[in-house]
């Protein structure tokens, strides 16, 4: 739990706390280019970044997106997972490669210059894109610029990586658990509340812990599951999301166990920091649902609380309004069958009853009381560029039916979130 | 087709073209009431409306909302179906009467006050209710309005009627459609887009002609389906929505599938003028989806799209961004398992192919175009009284799979829906 009151302060936090582990190296770099599908006159920035282990390593894993659309890096990335080594991740921001004439063999070609840069083998990047969909990557312009990116690359450059990778990010992402003689780092990007996900979400997990490729790609999916797939809503996979992990094996082996929980850790803290850094995020919601028949009704009641535009708006407004709570848990058990008695459902706003017995448990006094617990959980939108505190808006709802139990998080539905989507490509 | 420059050509025209048909009367009147869960100094207004038969007539239908938390005006409505006849509704806006303590015996004592004004059985006239759920309503204020509102019954108050029943409705909502030798008459409130049934879709149809009861209870579930229950998303339920039918009997009998084509005709129109009406809609989208295996996974994918806020403030920003119509469209399939060959994929906007054989089609000009073609289907937000035009935004998605087809409309996503949601209460 930290609070920050400026971004250099959180800059300096960052770089005390959170180097790099044993055996990694990264860098960044910028260029201008025109791009092909609108050659206006003022050119276009592109980040170009590398996140590498110093040596090849066998021992990595990734998960991709379920979109049935793939961008080019996910392609490829699918077919990197045969290979026996890799030694990192070549990304660039502003243009995603997804659905582009020729994206494949461009990122390709990209991936394979860069690795003769470093001295890496043909196939051992991951080549990422995040940004516009569709338009093809600026290949010569950015090929020129990777011998400045190989001849940048440094251990102490992980927050530089950390901000090239960003689009709507407004602040970087890196957060840290130590486990054994090493540490998990992990560093993402994402800020495309409330679909999380369509502004894509990228995550780069790197340890110095000896651990095995078989134990990455168990402790991976587990993870990015109670992570990245519990923030906002239904339609969360944008179509170049990806999360790695890559293990330079310079530490000794840890604990699976404990391994697996550092893993978690940082992919949870991730996936909260890239709620709060939603485009136009006001509040961070948190909703927890107990009571439920098992954990799937449970999570589906609270993303339909979560992604309730009604319900976001109300947030927003620091207005407490349990009609449009109970509206949307009512509508989401109508609409796919889960058995719900109002006289057993129980609402709770930051730990203050709003609903039960079938009513609403409301009054002047309450109400008055809420909106305060509202506005102190709302951040300023316009310090943008570091988190200012990490409280949330806590909703808890228990169905009275079962066992089940389920907690995802989201953003509320501000102005500002409409300005940035709607301007994002003028 | 029509278009109007100011409110009143719009209500000359409504006044003119659609008068009550034969055999019904309606009424309209406000009162002032402090609520009890916000004794604050200003009183709040809150409108009584009426519409009802001259004389009881037994046939009448009703569809209510799926949500499985309902109002007290919906668990009485259902009680009403079966009983031998009605005279038609007590409507109120402001308080919506759901989950309010006793909720159901103020609403029962409200509609046999004014039962006992018009001279109708206790138990004929339906109540409905829209506008905040959870608080009381002001019995003793509304019953002492009842007279008033009785005197006021007349053949020549369907406006004031559609007026009354507004809540966060810009405009009134009224269609006609002429069928043997009478005619359907619908009137409609409800503008909460995103989620259009949220801020509570209430329709009322009434007909002259000499429709059996079992007509009306087959009819309008099939005309709800293909048009309220066709915009915008999958969560569409409040826990008030209602539509009505009543019949007063007293012109010929029509042919029954003229009469199912003018119910179904009447519900589409009123459906896209609640879209149009959508709280801060600057644009009317509406999405076709064919080629796929079934209609129902048209369906779904057309509600991704039209329910994706990535498209919904692209278009709002007039930004033909084809990147995030495709990525919705692949989000969906990909989570609910449904086939979809990006190869096979064509997607327009406007008759404008923006996406076939697996790749984008875009070009500089093509963007200038569509984006004009944007700019052209946009409304005033500031003209809001009434329907400015009816162009809308269309989007065709051809999934070259099978023969499945759905067609769903909604909004965009704009500041002002953001607004006006936030601040709905304060």
């Amino acid at each position: 739990m930290y609070e920050f009151s400026d971004e250099a302060g959180y800059l300096d936090y960052l770089r005390r706390e959170v180097p790099l582990p044993e055996g990694f190296r990264a860098a960044s770099t910028a260029l201008s280019f025109v791009p092909a599908e609108r050659p206006t006159l003022e050119p276009y920035r592109m980040d170009i970044s590398a996140l590498i282990t110093e040596r090849p390593t066998d021992s990595f894993a990734a998960v991709f997106t379920q979109n049935a659309i793939v961008g080019a890096p996910v392609i490829i990335g699918r077919r990197r997972l045969g290979e026996p080594a890799t030694r990192g991740v070549l990304v660039n921001n502003r243009i995603s490669n997804v659905c582009a004439p020729g994206g494949e063999s461009d990122a390709e070609h990209l991936a394979a210059a860069f690795a003769a840069q470093i001295g890496a083998g043909q196939t051992e990047l991951f080549p990422v894109s995040t940004g516009i969909i569709g338009w093809k990557l600026p290949v010569s312009d950015m090929e020129r610029e990777l011998p400045t990116l190989a001849g940048r690359l440094s251990p102490d450059q992980g927050l530089e990586f950390a901000a090239g990778i960003m689009t709507t990010d407004s602040f970087v992402k890196v957060r840290r658990a130590s486990v054994g003689e090493g540490s998990v780092v992990g560093i993402a990007k994402g800020a495309g509340m409330i679909e999380p996900n369509m502004a894509t979400m990228l995550a780069f997990l790197v340890t110095d812990l000896d651990v095995s490729p078989e134990l990455c790609r168990d402790v991976l999916p587990e993870a990015v599951e109670t992570s990245f797939n519990s923030i906002s809503i239904d339609s969360d996979q944008s179509t170049s999301d990806m999360a790695l992990l890559l293990a330079s094996r310079r530490r000794r082996r840890p604990e699976e166990k404990e391994f697996a929980v550092a893993v978690r850790t940082v992919c949870e803290l991730l996936a909260e920091d890239i709620v709060r850094n939603g485009e136009g995020t006001g509040h961070v919601i948190r909703v927890e649902v107990d009571g439920c028949r098992n954990n799937a009704e449970a999570k589906r009641i609270g993303k339909a609380v979560i992604n309730s535009p009604l319900v976001k708006t109300a947030v927003y407004g620091n207005d407490p309004n349990v009609g449009r709570i109970v509206g949307a848990i009512g509508d989401c058990a109508g609409a796919h069958g889960i058995p719900l008695d109002p006289a057993a459902l129980r609402v709770e706003i930051g730990a203050v009853p709003v609903f039960e017995r079938g009513v609403f448990a409301l009054d002047r006094e309450k109400e008055i009381h809420l909106s305060s617990y509202l506005k102190r959980a709302a951040m300023n939108p316009r310090l943008r560029g570091f988190p200012q505190h990490m409280r949330c808006v806590d909703l808890h709802i228990s169905c009275g039916v079962g066992r089940g139990f389920a907690r995802v998080s989201g953003s509320d539905l501000s102005d500002e979130y409409v300005h940035e989507n709607a301007d994002y490509r003028s």
